[in-house]
């Protein structure tokens, strides 16, 4: 087993994993921008480094600095958490070049399932079930054109280095195909320096259903059930919940087997998702492949009483697992607090939280790094706390994710609390009816006073 | 269903309880003295009323002042929490009358279980094992002195109307029994206003395991299996786990079917605790029957996955329970961090708490009711948070408590935090290798700076 690990992350990442290492007796190694050196990773964990400047090009995703920090301090495996580093196949190389083991995918694995196209190729050979589309990257837009005749509209036309909705256009008829060509490879372009695109069938009324994976060195893998995350704003997940309320035993017994034989086939190691879409005749489509850890992560751990974070360690140490799959036991929601106005679309709201209380009691579970004082620098991302209710049943995990988020008291910044406050009222949300699509309809009630 | 529940209780348990309410939508109405104006169950709760000064006789304990606020506030229904009038059968009487439904044993049950000789009469009729000892109260020294030689030395002098340890003897040979009745007389005189003495055989090497039952008004219970409370100073519960690392599965069974065959006999009607001495053999004795919750009730809720206030309410409420045994299917801790000096013979520290940082993240749970600023008054209990921890195992248990502890910040006042810490590293405690005896020989060893 590893004896020291460094955290190449900040915020409540750095912290969960800290967590897991002091409860197993492993020594932890943080490292932080200046503008993250009154962080709570920074005084949990047993040593810290600061690694630069609070530019995250500069610290946190500058892999020399990383490394360096790592040598020092004798730190023998490194686990990069999500965002940064976690997806970098030159860091993943790097770190083997260096005798130091990454708690993460291979630098082959991570380059493979990181390009859509290969990702979608690889599933396609795995026999998973993925969108009709073209097969590779679409050379010319005549090409498109005919495709798109072939599968019938509506369509979706994405960039293969594209993110967050960047390079992405859905094409309802044939007469808008060509502008939208256009303007996705300019974004893309803009946005990528890579303007590479490829057209798929566009799912109705899709669900976002992701399949937890872990697989390990033997070449064994098991999966841990689903998480929906359809609750998306612009592609940015707002709330997830496990088990999914669209999902049925033998839908999830398909899916899970799915992600299985995917995960066996590639040889994955360690912990990683599948995410699907799901349309409303449940079929179920690949739509990519996260080889790390994901911020929605508790909600499985909390289904099926599991520490993702140690079976990551364990899996990255050599250690074989178990290979039974898990089923949900439970009822778990999360819901990312984040330091945005949700009244001004959702624009970051960074600054001194002057007064915070954190909820607390029967089924609550909360995720955070900040404190009474703490000061939310406006370069990270802006998810301040996860919040995390479990109970026997679905309808009381909304009970009680509305209690909680009534508790939760946090002054000095605008958070996302009444925007989840809200969504825990809303009918559809309430009967489990909603899609990927809930959010462009979402209208928010101005606050109580 | 209630429509509003009034909590005749303060600290933690009124928190407790009004979030329970607040999940299942009943209304609440907070009660509070003058100290506890700034707490946060008079917050949260949807109502409060002042109902008196900081002296618990003129506030928590004053039946009319209560009584005065569930009329003025048509609470429907009482819940008293623990301590203070959750065993006063004056006023689950008077709440009856007033046709307020108390949530806790009718005045009859109450008086029954309230007195230990008549509790101890009650439960050898219904067949549970009680330790061996006089029938009722001993009228003469002569007569304690036939039944102390006949049940063999060692032997217990206990007052009835005893309670923390106040008016209780143990008498190692015969030489020494008149001093005691003497002196354990005369104690119990001063206290309790009552010298009733009886006799019991000692229990050696005992381990305090209760049993968590609940019953329905159609006379059924069940059991929830049990809490190991043995970590005790003076009789005051310090840490509790479940399941007991003493219990086998067939004493589980034994002991599961005694508490069940008791709360069937006497018809308990809603969660009651029937506590137990086992000795070295794994013969277990009746001690004593809460009927009331019980500060160590959320290791239960951890461990089953259910939420005892919601079944006190249902059970209340005329709702039948489903009837079925309850076995543990995870490992959960408690530590009570009580604003006391661990130092100074756990002398309490009340005062302004000035920083806090309470730990949390995967399979933490906290119930407090204080936050920064919160100023703990002299009067009432010194408990301030209860924080328990769940895992899969107890090894797991015990490592994240430890990994809480560490993280747990509160300065201003003295708490038993350092002891709780030491605890987690006791060998005996780690191999659970502990009697109600382990605290006498428990040193603590000085602060780490």
């Amino acid at each position: 087993m590893f004896k020291k690990i460094l955290i190449a992350n900040r915020g409540e990442i750095a912290l969960r994993v800290i967590r897991t290492c002091r409860e197993i007796g492993i020594k932890t190694v943080a490292v932080y921008s200046t503008a993250d050196a009154e962080s709570l990773h920074v005084r949990f964990a047993d040593e810290a480094v600061c690694i630069g400047p609070a530019l995250s090009s500069e610290s946190y995703l500058k892999m020399s600095a990383i490394l360096a920090a790592a040598e020092i301090t004798n730190a023998d495996a490194i686990h990069p958490g999500y965002g940064f580093l976690s997806e970098n196949a030159k860091f993943s190389k790097l770190c083997e070049e260096h005798n130091i083991k990454f708690i993460g995918a291979s630098a082959d694995m991570i380059s493979k399932m990181g390009d859509k196209a290969s990702a979608r190729a690889t599933m396609k050979a795995a026999g998973v079930p993925t969108i009709p589309g073209s097969e590779g990257l679409l050379e010319t837009f005549e090409e498109a054109k005919k495709l798109a005749n072939e599968m019938g509209y509506p369509v979706m036309l994405k960039a293969t280095a594209g993110g967050g909705g960047k390079g992405m256009r859905a094409v309802w008829k044939k007469e808008d195909l060509k502008e939208n060509w256009d303007a996705a490879r300019q974004e893309a372009f803009a946005c990528f320096g890579n303007d590479g695109m490829y057209l798929e069938k566009l799912i109705e009324e899709p669900h976002h259903i992701e399949i937890q994976i872990i697989g390990d060195s033997l070449g064994n893998a098991c999966h841990l059930s689903e998480r929906d995350c359809s609750i998306q704003r612009r592609h940015q997940k707002l709330t997830e919940e496990s088990p999914s309320p669209f999902m049925t035993p033998s839908l999830r017994k398909k899916m899970g087997d799915a992600a299985v034989k995917a995960a066996e086939y590639i040889k994955y190691e360690g912990a990683g998702t599948i995410e699907f879409l799901v349309d409303k005749h449940r079929n179920f489509y690949f739509m990519e492949m996260n080889t790390r850890i994901q911020v929605e992560h508790p909600i499985t751990e909390q289904v099926i009483d599991y520490d993702l974070i140690y079976e990551q360690i364990k899996v990255a140490a050599g250690i074989p697992i178990s290979g039974k799959n898990y089923l949900p036991k439970l009822y778990s929601i999360e819901c990312r607090i984040n330091a945005e106005d949700p009244y001004k679309d959702f624009r970051p709201s960074p600054g001194k939280i002057t007064t915070l209380h954190i909820p607390g009691g029967h089924g609550i579970r909360v995720d955070t790094h900040v404190y009474a004082g703490y000061i939310i620098p406006s370069n990270y991302d802006s998810m301040i706390a996860k919040l995390i209710t479990t109970a026997q049943t679905r309808e009381v995990a909304i009970s009680k994710m509305r209690r909680a988020l009534d508790e939760f008291v946090i002054e000095g910044v605008k958070t996302t609390i009444p925007f989840h406050r809200q969504l825990m009222d809303d009918p559809d949300y309430i009967a489990g009816n909603y899609t990927t699509k809930f959010m462009e309809d979402f209208e928010l009630k101005p606050e109580e006073n």
